[in-house]
């Protein structure tokens, strides 16, 4: 099962793809009487009723549905609650990348995940255009991520548990100013300028996907092929991740958290790889989709 | 003019100070066809019309309103739209004292001010309980801090405009654990614990402070004065970091930036004067009010 906040005709509205991901089964029309005003309503009221009406739907014709390519197709949660959730240097081949390209040899073998967050006052979904901010910073690079939506509210949540706090994954392109990341010392500030978090284009359904997470995750620009891992590599795991994030920390439905990037980003190439105006970016994800971004 | 969040008879409000400052006027009861939700939508939508009526309503007499004492008094946000933007290490003794305590000589004469954002799924208001997580890092403190409240939305606001662009200020107290805050490099984590961020009691209107904020920042922890500085102190000036932080970054009306703690944190000390479990911790900015809140 795959959610989609789309807009059509004007409408910003919450779906679900056609089990043959041609069409959009809308929400609004499937099931009139909840009101499911967007993803993060519908995480934190849907019944096993929903769900099960949903599959049914999945199943009929699909011409019932919109056809994807008649939607516009957004970030399936355009308005965080709070900033994104996002774990640092969580491959070893990205860590090595990461210590010589931010020159900070604290990072090299950490112990303990490194959290950091991401301010985003809009989440850009898949085809908007990334804004360069180049007079800012030229270092403008991607980072491929697996992105975990959490579904149910938690604080100290044992590993054994995590799963049932997660409501599904999809793609994130934690797009980085390195400049700025680095001359600010915390990652912050390079992290959050405006159009640099590209959520989507689907939310999978965590019960339709393997546990623990194991997906194929991909970078192209321009066609070329920069990053590629599977999450089957990371250092922390998402048991891992989630317990020890929320130690002292509650976390709400629809929180994001994006769980770190391969090796392969701009800044590990020598000379650096990083991108330029008219560049097209291609974050993706086995089984769940692709973000298709140009720079501007 | 001070601005407050309150609960009475159950219900939350939002007022003003009656000039005596012994006395609250409800603004549901002096506006009410203006219908303010709360202070983020009165930030967004006030108009000259209204701060007249207050103003006026302020001179008049104060048994109309309620007594401070017969409410309670909330953080004047309790669920920010974004994580609040955090400044570090902005007073010279306080770089000095980190750049010991957290082992990280890179934040020794930092050219560029450092960034790092706090999550809170809810931000305390005065006399609420601090939670102290002992078993999960010994080492808690407390950090004076004057809070800028944005009014105007904006984006690579020119210095010159800064001014336009600042609601009012308020008491912060960035309560920090400090061996997170290290453990894990990136400081988000250790600075997010749940009860950790406290903000109020009031919002003293820009519009009736000195520009640049001339401030006088204190702390007291069982009385003792830990924390004593001025805002006139900043390495960088209100100006440079609302200027400086929103170049490629959209401030919206409502957000929280927190401006840097003087020395005098419990890290700095030797040996270090970390928080224990019944400890009554005071932060107080002049002419804004004073935040009481005992640790659990």
């Amino acid at each position: 099962m795959k959610f989609v906040w789309y807009e059509k005709d004007g409408e910003k509205r919450l779906g679900v793809l056609h089990k043959e991901e041609s069409h959009i089964i809308s929400l609004e029309e499937l099931l009139p009487m909840r009101g499911f005003q967007d993803l993060v309503d519908f995480i934190e009221r849907y019944t096993t009723e929903d769900l099960n009406l949903i599959r049914r739907a999945m199943e009929k014709d699909k011409t019932q549905g919109t056809p994807v390519t008649k939607v516009r197709i957004l970030s399936p949660i355009e308005r965080p609650r709070h900033d994104i959730i996002c774990v640092g240097v969580n491959y070893e081949a990205h860590l090595k990348e990461s210590t010589l390209g931010l020159k900070d040899p604290k990072l090299d073998g950490p112990k303990e995940p490194v959290y950091f967050s991401k301010r985003a006052v809009r989440i850009l979904g898949t085809e908007e255009p990334i804004e360069g901010f180049f007079s800012l910073d030229e270092a403008l690079d991607y980072e491929v991520e697996l992105a975990v939506l959490i579904g149910k509210e938690g604080r100290d949540i044992p590993k054994e548990k995590v799963k049932e706090h997660i409501f599904g994954y999809t793609v994130f392109n934690d797009v980085s100013s390195r400049t700025l990341q680095k001359s600010h010392i915390q990652w912050y500030k390079g992290k959050s300028l405006d159009t640099h978090s590209i959520l989507g284009p689907y939310v999978l359904f965590a019960e339709d996907a393997a546990y623990p997470p194991d997906f194929t995750v991909e970078t192209r620009v321009n066609g070329e092929l920069r990053q590629k891992s599977s999450t089957r590599l990371f250092i922390h795991d998402v048991d891992k991740l989630i317990s020890d994030f929320s130690r002292g920390i509650t976390l709400e439905p629809g929180d994001i958290i994006a769980t770190g990037t391969p090796s392969g980003v701009g800044m590990g190439f020598t000379p650096p790889k990083f991108l330029k105006s008219g560049d097209l970016v291609e974050c993706s994800i086995s089984g769940i989709g692709i973000l298709r971004n140009k720079v501007r």
